[in-house]
């Protein structure tokens, strides 16, 4: 039997359905199952993704796969009436993309297809409108020579403004039939001119070169982009949905839209959208015009005024509503749905889980359970984890000054400070720079996406609530003002008008996603608040997770904030933080100036009180919660002076000449730090500066017992290669501790044990494991070493390395489960071989990473650490680890 | 039952034997082997190795040790007919320590033990010779104060020089009875005021404290220097071996004298050995009097006028040769023995496999197996395959200008040149700094090896074949020169006097180990010469291995070099060596600071006549053999120009400003550049560069072939981390090749594959193998990042970490096997899954190391690559590993 490649839909015949997402792509499934439904969906056939691959493979679109589609396009024509490329009820069709998982603004789509000097005879005297008819066919051709011929289409849109200006026109509805017929010729005219091809009149040739630019766009920049900020596999492909054509332009009894059975921002139980009259879809999401509210609920400042879908067309507007049931209903989650009405009649272009901030999505999970829609098991599922992130942004402080510039829709949560930036290319470099900024623009557009990445917040002057700019926002969780029409933006220029004032290029301003509030100046914040719903959401979390939730935290006010947000403990204390405040750097650069054993135990005294007292604040912060400290750990050279004024303090401090001090820093100097005289390596050749570590923590900790706290401290011992390094250090900790426990005539429980972060430390494991209490997996420098790979020289490959998808996921990102979590995995077998009571867990970046910690949980560890603002997203993906599992 | 910790030797009754080395030690086994031959050993007893480990961990000598001490000693008072301490027949002992293995010079001895005021009085009795016993009684306190009490013996030996003067006398032998009976007063009252105790007279006490004090031994930093140095295991311990005294030095009828089999240095078969009249056995060794020849062929230029044994002692000498034929028959090899005659009756003290030289090691495994006494395979196992390194050192050049200082012993083969230094802390100063020493010494002791390790070669003024230094340097394959007692040495003043001229430190000289000769100055060498010997025995060795070995060569003299010394093609070609020739550099750094992919192909164009120059040269010496070609490993900035000249220079040709050169070298820097922008990460980023070399590779492998050389290309794609790396540039290259074939219309064979150097690439070998035709092991790497240990920065602590025992060998010398092997053999074996028909090889440093070379063998790698220089030495390990397998 060969392939089946394309896949009809339609009111008598639906071959796929919602669970074939890989074949159909995610539109593709939809439609199908909309259809299956019984929903007004317009007819027509997906062409598969597996249809997109063979055509990568062979360049070409194979013979037998021609076949499929002229197939189904003949069933469309039988169900419709209608006939493709008819001069008397021409079939015109929409060509779009639809991969697997929605890739907003990616991919190109063709409309109008079929059309040609025939056809747009057959369209005016249809529907009695040659002025449409011409409109559709003007518009076809310069979507088509845009995305199918790749033409640059600037050349076309001026001849467009060209006219207008002729006429003395703004509008393009000011224009007549005539003059767009007129203009159809001259499109024709200068695309054969500038490509020496003339533009098709055989719509089978349209459709096979419009379908080759859908596979083709696949793997254009943007969406290849788009695909590396998403985690999404580059070898999925794209399938091609060949719709028929409706139409919400053919006057005022028409209008399109874009609809969400719930409120994407608040997650509210209320329907809510948008609409234009008279327009077609492309027109809601370009955010070129302001649509109008579909109801009351849907209607904000910028939009009150408008007539609501609902008085405009209350009877298609009803059916609307019952469509909306039905699909949340069937689907049971918040859909996004596209919708054309065309001489009042209403269809459906497209369903979808509707994108929602975190907030919402949180919410809408919730209530689904109340609603007995939902178990929790399937509501915990729901939820991104890495959405939560947005949730714990920190917010403007209600109590500061602020100056109001204006207000737009607030577009995507969460608020953000930093420097007017007005190209993309400015945010970047200002970003590589390190300041923070906010890209202001008159409307955002796909090719802006690393703009919007390099970005704290994004403020636009045009577009909707589902514009590029706020569903790709809300998507990053990223702060959003769409819509703010009283900005005047100069970008060419590089001037902001507004409220009476000209902000340049660099200028502090302030967005306030969740209000749409704009402000003069930067604004201090306050640090997210929780709601109810969020806290009933994490505590379904923590009752079904296995892993416990740490946090790396080096200091009483991390960990309160780790506290809050849920953490049982520290998984990764980091002391050199503590060496660096400026009363204890001279002390520590003494240390490491020391000739002797002598001096150098004189300067660590110097230290020790100051180490204590920050175990003492970790340990109130964390009562009866383990905090897991490691011994220092980067090499001395880290620590020494960079000024002048810092060297002759230090020169002044140690009696000797700035001319010894550059000296002796050169002796320090390493050719590769992160492989050199560090970790253990400082513990086992100065023991000292260990111990004076070790009693700071042990008499914090007796003190500490003294006063009433529950103390559980455990001693890590970093960047171990060889058993035996452990083993020494470890017998000389517990030397020393035991020594205090007699100076104190007091004891506590504590762990002694190691961090695996080098491969050898994971294959020797097994002996590694005889002389440790708990195996901490730093997964950063893992990473490093495993890969051979310095973090902080990736940058400039790295990048390359993503866009000819090398390494699929950046490996300090996500854990490289093949080869860095086979070490991990590989360590905790060995290990338990030895030292099967031991305590295992992750404490680097990776600990906060979703399909990180669905592996942590995957191989059994104990636990995950992670940054405190992680923390819930941790608690998330520990939970639907174990669900999946 | 409870342990035997002591085992009896005795004419009567001999409870050990040769087996037993781990248990009794070497020098305890033989004593025990010989005792049983009925050999004419003086009988005692052997403390077991055990009891110096049950010592190390209680701290002392138990109780059921010291009773098994005390029945074994009234066994020898009974089989000698003498009783210890007594003062009418007193038994004496000397202590000694014997290791598992010969430790020469290590250990500290304790002879005469027994001896107080009562024994003294029988000794004399005994001997009829008062100054005889009372010299031995002061000897014994001197030696005794020293070893056991830790007491610095200086003061002793200034009292007797002193006395001495006083007396107006030079030597010892003027001393009278009473002379000796006084300074055994003087040196009891000095040791009692200086130390506070007073010097033990009852035996046992001497006995035990004997006792400890060489188990302490084991332990002193001149043993743990020789042991790492030695790649000696710290946790043998050492035996202590209890022998009663022989006296070499109770008259003219006494004699003590060291004799090997063979002769050590050619292997010429016959008999061969020094002794002094006269003496006790550590007068010999310790080089302080020049012994006689023993016979005719012990003869050499600074003894020949000298009386021998075989003259002076007939009946004698003739009973030590039947002994040493059969103690070679016996012990199957050339054996190293100890003798002493005392009153004319011979008893030998210790016999033991003779060090030799690596020349004269191979010749008498050679000619025993010409002898039938061994087998090929047993003379192979015979040879430590690192004393080979000698006999491939280059030699002085015969028709170099040469001025001749002097001339002393031939102790150890080679020449060598460097500039003098008269301490060890001189020449280990210089030998860090860069240069080449010869140290030069009155006499060398164990506290020189740091300074002879530092060393080219050494040059003594006294001591005979067998002294300190001969022997030592012999062990380390270093060119000596012994006893050239025309020099005359004043190391405080640092000047050397010899042949009326004044040389002082730093100045230059040469030495010829292999004649003895001392030249003025550097003199040129020219490679080492092999003879017919070593060929047999290497034909032996390549009929037994299993691994094919092959070079790391750059050029084509190094490729010549190692064909010469049996290379069956090369391993590893670094290209990047090739970049740094005057007329390429610049055009390489054209490359690197090219702003376009078309200015760096315009560079790169530049670059190609060279490399394909070289690869020429290097195709026609290694006809018909593989030559395996590693594509631009090192990051780019290490090409970069250094002094302004060259700046101004690149500058110029850039036309550009050197404040730009600056600017980009600046960003070229990289923090980590082992973990940094390199190896196929060029390749990925650069793929221009890669495929400029590969097509200088294949354009010059065909162009070879029209020559009518047979070529093996293997191109080598660095530092994989990831299976991905690996395809896409595999893919690229051959896409390429396929096209120079068709440009010249002619091909070649050809492979490509891959360097395993990064964990990740181990652990995923088997994706990595799918697109890989070889491995090869790049284990200096793999080290590097398996460990997470810099090779350039591990200097500044290495050296504590061996001292620990922490790291039990370098692991940049010796593969790590635990750690760096498992990935090694986890590669091989999951790399041959998914590609069966895969050549795996290894190409680091450890390619040349025995122990790493028969772990090569034990996981089935194809072949080794190693220096040149080491190629015999991995061809001997080769076989040897097949052997033991």
């Amino acid at each position: 039997m060969s392939t089946k490649w394309v896949y009809s839909f339609n009111y008598k015949r639906t071959e796929g359905n919602r669970e074939m997402k890989n074949l159909l792509g995610g539109k593709g499934a939809n439609l199908a199952e909309m259809s299956s439904l019984g929903l007004p969906v317009p007819p027509g056939f997906t062409v598969s993704t597996d249809a997109c691959l063979d055509y990568e493979k062979n360049n070409s679109i194979s013979d037998v796969i021609k076949e499929q589609v002229k197939e189904a396009l003949l069933e469309v024509e039988k169900v419709s009436g209608k006939k493709f490329g008819d001069d008397a009820n021409p079939l015109l069709f929409s060509v779009r993309s639809g991969a697997r998982v929605s890739m907003p603004g990616m991919m190109d789509t063709v409309l109008n297809l079929g059309m040609n000097e025939k056809s747009v005879q057959g369209l005016a005297e249809l529907t009695n409108n040659e002025r449409f008819a011409w409109d559709s066919y003007r518009r076809f051709i310069q979507m088509y020579a845009n995305v199918v011929m790749e033409f640059n289409i600037s050349l076309l849109e001026s001849t467009l403004e060209d006219l207008k200006e002729a006429r003395g026109c703004h509008l393009d509805t000011e224009l007549t039939a005539q003059d767009w017929k007129d203009l159809v010729s001259v499109y024709k005219k200068i695309i054969v001119e500038e490509t020496g091809q003339r533009f098709p009149e055989d719509p089978y040739e349209q459709l096979w070169l419009a379908i080759e630019a859908v596979f083709k766009s696949w793997n254009n920049p943007r969406a290849i982009k788009y695909r590396e900020i998403n985690d999404i596999d580059h070898h999925w492909g794209t399938a091609v949905n060949v719709q028929s054509m409706v139409f919400g332009n053919m006057g005022d009894d028409c209008a399109t839209g874009v609809c969400f059975t719930r409120d994407p921002s608040t997650g509210d139980k209320k329907f809510f959208g948008e609409y234009l009259i008279n327009a077609q879809g492309e027109d809601v999401v370009a955010g070129i015009r302001t649509p109008a509210p579909i109801n009351d609920d849907s209607k904000n400042i910028s939009n009150k005024e408008m007539k609501t879908l609902e008085e405009a067309m209350p009877k298609t507007f009803g059916e609307l509503v019952e469509v909306y049931q039905k699909l949340e209903a069937h689907y049971k989650d918040m859909q996004d749905i596209e919708f054309t009405i065309e001489k009042d009649k209403l269809f459906i272009l497209q369903t979808r889980n509707g994108k929602r901030t975190a907030a919402a999505a949180i919410k809408i999970a919730v209530d689904l359970v109340e609603e007995n829609i939902l178990t929790k098991e399937e509501a915990l599922l729901r939820i991104d984890p890495e959405d939560i992130n947005q949730l714990l942004h920190p917010r403007l402080d209600p109590d500061a000054e602020k100056t109001l510039l204006a207000s737009g829709l607030p577009a995507s949560p969460g608020a953000a400070s930093g420097e007017i930036c007005f190209t993309s290319e400015a945010a970047n470099m200002k970003a590589e720079n390190g300041a923070k900024v906010i890209l202001v623009r008159q409307e955002t557009s796909p090719e802006d996406i690393s703009g919007m990445v390099a970005s704290e917040g994004i403020l636009t002057a045009r577009g909707g609530m589902t514009s590029h700019a706020a569903v790709v926002a809300r998507g990053m969780g990223k702060p959003c003002v769409a819509g703010c029409s009283e900005l005047s933006i100069n970008s060419g220029a590089g001037i902001l008008k507004v409220a009476g004032k000209e902000f340049k290029e660099g200028d502090p301003i302030t967005i306030n996603g969740a209000t749409g509030e704009v402000f003069e100046g930067i604004i201090p914040t306050i640090a997210a608040s929780i709601d109810d719903k969020f806290e009933k959401f994490m505590s379904w979390a923590d009752e079904c997770r296995k892993l416990e939730i740490r946090t790396n935290a080096d200091n009483p006010e991390d960990a309160q904030v780790a506290l809050k947000f849920g953490a049982k403990g520290i998984g990764l204390c980091r002391t050199e933080h503590m060496f660096f405040e400026p009363e204890r750097i001279l002390a520590v650069r003494e240390m490491i100036f020391a000739n002797t054993e002598t001096d150098r135990r004189l300067a660590l005294e110097k230290l020790l009180p100051y180490q204590k007292e920050d175990f003492i604040g970790i340990f109130k912060a964390m009562d009866n919660l383990p905090v897991n400290i490691r011994l220092l750990d980067p090499p001395l050279h880290e620590f020494l002076p960079h000024t002048n004024d810092e060297k002759a303090e230090l020169a002044g401090s140690l009696d000797i000449t700035l001319e010894e001090i550059n000296q002796r820093q050169e002796r320090l100097h390493e050719f590769n730090p992160m492989l050199g005289h560090r970790g253990c390596r400082l513990g086992v050749t100065y023991p000292e500066i260990y111990m004076m570590q070790v009693r700071a923590i042990v008499e914090a900790a007796i003190e500490s017992k003294n006063a009433g706290i529950t103390v559980k401290p455990e001693i890590m011992i970093p960047l171990i290669s060889e058993a035996k390094e452990l083993e020494f250090l470890r017998e000389k900790t517990i030397e020393l501790i035991n020594t205090i426990f007699e100076e104190k005539g007091s004891s506590i429980d504590y762990k002694v044990g190691t961090m695996i972060e080098l491969p050898r430390a994971a294959i020797t494991a097994a002996e590694v494991a005889k002389s440790a209490d708990f195996f901490s997996f730093g997964t950063n420098d893992l990473t490093q070493t495993t890969y051979g790979l310095s973090r902080d020289d990736s940058g400039k490959f790295l990048p390359e390395y993503q866009n000819r998808a090398i390494y699929p996921k950046d490996p300090f990102v996500a854990l490289d489960q093949s080869g860095v979590g086979f070490l991990v995995d590989f360590a905790v077998k060995e290990g338990k071989k030895t030292n099967s009571s031991m305590h295992t867990g992750i404490c680097g970046e990776h600990g906060g990473e979703p399909s990180s910690i669905d592996f942590c949980h995957k191989i059994g560890l104990d636990y995950v650490s992670c940054s405190p603002y992680r923390v819930p997203i941790a608690r998330l993906s520990a939970a639907q680890a174990a669900l999946r599992d």
